[in-house]
């Protein structure tokens, strides 16, 4: 229920985002508003939120009203990407530095906040740098991108995944396939954004079936779900993922930052923590 | 319609702080998200809000949801009354000082936020009371109070009033009228809470004939219009006095925190800002 404010307000963010009109603006939230009060709530917040964003989407006559904000956070995360790649070749743990900057990038996410400045980026980061982790977390997230054949990344948001690919490359990349949303849903990354962040020229991305701001196994394509099955590893990034699949029995390390007080909660932690954790049993 | 993400908040909220029975919660959800579908957008935001109130009060079937909300922070209010009275009179300008004591107590609202902790006021004291005021304004304020044969003070929230009972000390409170809300509507003050703050004891208080969250003179009582209309200071204290008053022809003295985007845009301030302001122009 608590998600439903969230999708009120995302209800106007795409809205403006598509056009200046505000009789749109207004025809799209009575809609979403009238759609919300008959919603199934026993679904996953993403599939609410697919549900809702076709709603916005069939309104605004428009697919992708994210568009914009997506290519202006690629651009953005690609101008830092080199002095990124800097800091993570100066620590003394690579991997650790690259698992916060990765978990940093989870800031821009446009289902939780409506504007986001390129300062709260660079904030998130300086922030994450300074987050102490447990040496035996990473020790142990090292350990399993060792000892897995193959290893699943499920990513989350457009200008997220450049920040994701300097992580990447602190892994054996040959084994990684990265999964990314097939069709446009908030800001979340697709093919199209995975190619424009350079993400497609290190390693093998694949869509995972769907358009849901989360991972619905339930929904997605087989050759994703063969891959998902395989994997020895799974690294889901971002709230949507964890809202799909926290209670799944696969060992997934969740890698993320608790936007939210509902996920917050459900983490035990404050709002706007760092979150670097597996589940290997099902909640 | 940016109002509209905090009205299905503040539905969730009332139906949390009137009972633990989320099969309500939701059917509450269901109504106001269904009723604000439909809901006339040219209205103020407390004309909306007393329509979406109304329609939350029916299905919890109670009248007044916020009532231990509003005995707590009035018990806490009057906890800090001699500890903030004694800074008042430790200030060389007391009167400087009890303006900002009054305006950091409109933090104590349950429109904006859904929960408030009572570090968040002592935070928003101390954060108002290192804020500079022109000492023009200041001084135009105190003359103002002087000059005026008669002063109605609008007061918002439930605890909050004990806050502004320092301010009215600093007064010539003889010629002050404060008008609270007739009826219960989210955490605004009422005749109820105004005798347990004690404001009662030094001041002639009214009500204002309505249960809308700020002042809607199209629907305010005789009694209350005849001292609107004499008075020669109008003390408005919160935003939804700000949204139903700020473009009146009258000459008002806003105090307010600007605590969401609409109305700090509106104010052209930053959000969390501590407004004093006379508006007399209408806009």
């Amino acid at each position: 229920m608590d998600c439903m404010v969230c999708f009120v307000r995302q209800a106007l963010d795409a809205s403006r985002l598509f056009t200046d009109d505000e009789k749109i603006h207004e025809r799209v939230m009575r809609k979403v508003l009238k759609a919300g009060s008959e919603i199934d709530l026993t679904q996953s917040p993403p599939l609410m939120g697919e549900f809702l964003h076709q709603t916005i989407k069939e309104e605004l006559n428009c697919d992708d009203p994210y568009r914009r904000v997506k290519d202006d956070f690629t651009k953005f995360a690609l101008k830092l990407e080199d002095k990124l790649r800097e800091k993570v070749q100066a620590s003394d743990d690579k991997l650790e530095a690259a698992l916060k900057i990765s978990i940093a990038g989870n800031i821009i996410d446009f289902g939780v906040k409506s504007t986001l400045e390129e300062k709260d980026v660079m904030d998130a980061i300086e922030h994450a740098l300074t987050e102490p982790f447990e040496k035996s977390t990473v020790a142990q997230f090292r350990q399993d991108s060792q000892n897995a054949s193959e290893i699943l990344f499920l990513a989350d948001n457009a200008g997220e995944i450049v920040f994701d690919k300097l992580l990447i490359e602190q892994l054996p990349k040959e084994k990684i396939t990265v999964a990314v949303k097939s069709g446009p849903i908030i800001n979340d990354a697709t093919i199209e954004d995975a190619k424009a962040s350079g993400l497609t020229d290190i390693v093998r991305v694949i869509g995972n079936g769907t358009s849901i701001p989360g991972t619905e196994i339930s929904r997605c394509s087989s050759q994703f779900l063969e891959i998902f099955n395989r994997a020895g590893m799974i690294i889901a990034k971002g709230q949507g993922n964890y809202e799909t699949l926290s209670s799944s029995e696969k060992p997934i390390w969740f890698l993320l930052k608790a936007k939210c007080k509902v996920i917050a909660t459900h983490l035990n932690l404050p709002v706007g923590s760092v979150v670097l954790r597996k589940h290997s049993q099902p909640e």
